[in-house]
């Protein structure tokens, strides 16, 4: 199944409501998007996934059960709201190998109002001179558990999906700790399905590509993660009980060296996409954002 | 006025209900605690902020509106539920003056697993062999807030409690980022009790003491802050727009000479006092967690 969380639009491409507060939760089929919600008496993928209702959702699929709405009818949201994203740092094998693997996974937290889906637009704050975009396939945890180990960690995922985790490269910098730089709102386009495990396959061996304003910067496979998505469950649920929703995003593969040579940070209408086997494309409009200093107004 | 959320207590000490399903919000008065969850129609403290309510609580205490339990027959649990808790680290200036104060404050994450309240007790997990108490004073956030001033920033801070960013020393060192040794399930006691600026006057001159078992290893104030908690609020919000109920932790001063020199972990049945000038007491009891590794199963 590849299930989403989306709002409804009318028929003149309007969203219909405020947003959170009416969304549903449908699973992609070939006409458009099979709306799960009345069946499921959920309005959201996290709920679904904390109810432990995939496989009432499955069945609702296979009798083909709830309307089918057209494509153009729903706004996907971000699959999941996670109540934080755990990231991974170096993750990724390069290609001349010559730096040694790191003995434990640099786990890091971007804070919840990073979160946007597919359809939002990344706001390049001000404040910073030099936002760049990361690949990454993102993990979501399906059932609570605690202190897995990798042979079982998969066990508790619910699927998989696709994270840009954006980075304020000169406020990363600033610091020991990464985390105001990855922290920035808008700074984590998810989505655009929640692919799970059956559908996916094995999920070391998917093809990993980046493509910025059209070019190819991004290109590698999972199959050279260090530490494989088992493994970063695992190790994690070492010291935190993970939760249906949370996300692990498993890291970013090095750039293709002619990109390392003519860095590009984002700009003004910039357009990043993200390509998985099996996952889709995550397709994320870059908009440079208002000038918020000083004002200091609830937004 | 000193704001909590409690889950109330039935005669004989046992907690009615579910725990978070059934909170309620008080104000500490001198005879117990002053229930506003009717009047306000809120059942935490959190919810209370989102919805703008501080001034209406007032009003209700003014008249003494409400019933008064007494302090038996209330479980205090966290103030708030942040979505995150944002930490600093080094921000005290130590005694000894020879350590140049750093350029930008060093921010990191907590993730929402962490958080506890004054009546919860601290686990020990058996996978850490070096846990770790630091005294804190939290900034709760009152009202959103995105790029303010130093100046304006305060404006949007409903309170004042106790933190203690408790962290697993020996996993805080294995990588880079911090986060996984600082986020180990219960590593956040929090409270006792949210105090309102007008209530706690100047936060930058507040006595912090910590006692581990009784013996004082942390005594120093927050006049000794390199970012002052204006400061810090305005620095997070550059990048984050802070929510209601959102927690920023100030740092730690240094323990003291004596304490430093001889180090002393955690350990099952010890006790931690952080007690801070206006802010009361956070009393934490601390045990042995139960071996959950290779269980996996759902808690």
């Amino acid at each position: 199944m590849r299930l989403v969380t989306f709002t409804p639009r009318a028929g003149d491409g309007r969203e219909i409501g405020d947003g959170r507060g009416t969304t549903r939760v449908g699973a992609l089929v070939e006409d458009g998007v099979l709306d799960l919600s009345d069946a499921l008496g959920v309005a959201d993928l996290t709920e679904l996934l904390r109810r432990d209702l995939l496989g009432a959702a499955r069945d609702v699929v296979a009798r083909g059960g709830g309307s089918v709405r057209s494509r153009e009818a729903v706004r996907l949201e971000p699959p999941v709201r996670p109540r934080a994203v755990l990231c991974i740092g170096y993750n990724y094998r390069g290609h001349t190998g010559d730096v040694p693997d790191p003995e434990f996974p640099d786990v890091f937290v971007k804070t919840p109002n990073t979160v946007i889906g597919p359809e939002d637009r990344l706001l390049l704050p001000p404040e910073s001179e030099c936002v760049d975009y990361e690949a990454e396939v993102a993990v979501v945890i399906g059932r609570s558990c605690r202190a897995v180990t990798p042979a079982t960690a998969l066990d508790h995922v619910a699927g998989y999906t696709i994270f840009d985790d954006v980075s304020a490269r000169d406020w990363q910098g600033r610091t020991s700790q990464w985390t105001l730089g990855k922290s920035f709102d808008t700074f984590g386009p998810l989505g655009p399905a929640l692919v799970t495990p059956d559908e996916l396959g094995d999920p070391q061996v998917l093809d990993v590509e980046l493509r910025h304003n059209g070019r190819l910067t991004v290109s590698s496979s999972t199959a050279r993660m260090i530490f494989t998505m088992a493994d970063l469950v695992s190790y994690v649920s070492q010291a935190i009980t993970l939760e249906p929703g949370d996300v692990i995003a498993t890291g970013t593969p090095q750039k293709l060296p002619e990109a390392l040579a003519a860095p590009a940070p984002l700009a003004d209408g910039d357009v990043v996409e993200i390509s998985i086997t099996g996952l889709g494309t995550l397709r994320t409009a870059v908009t440079a954002a208002p000038d918020p200093r000083g004002s200091g107004a609830p937004r």
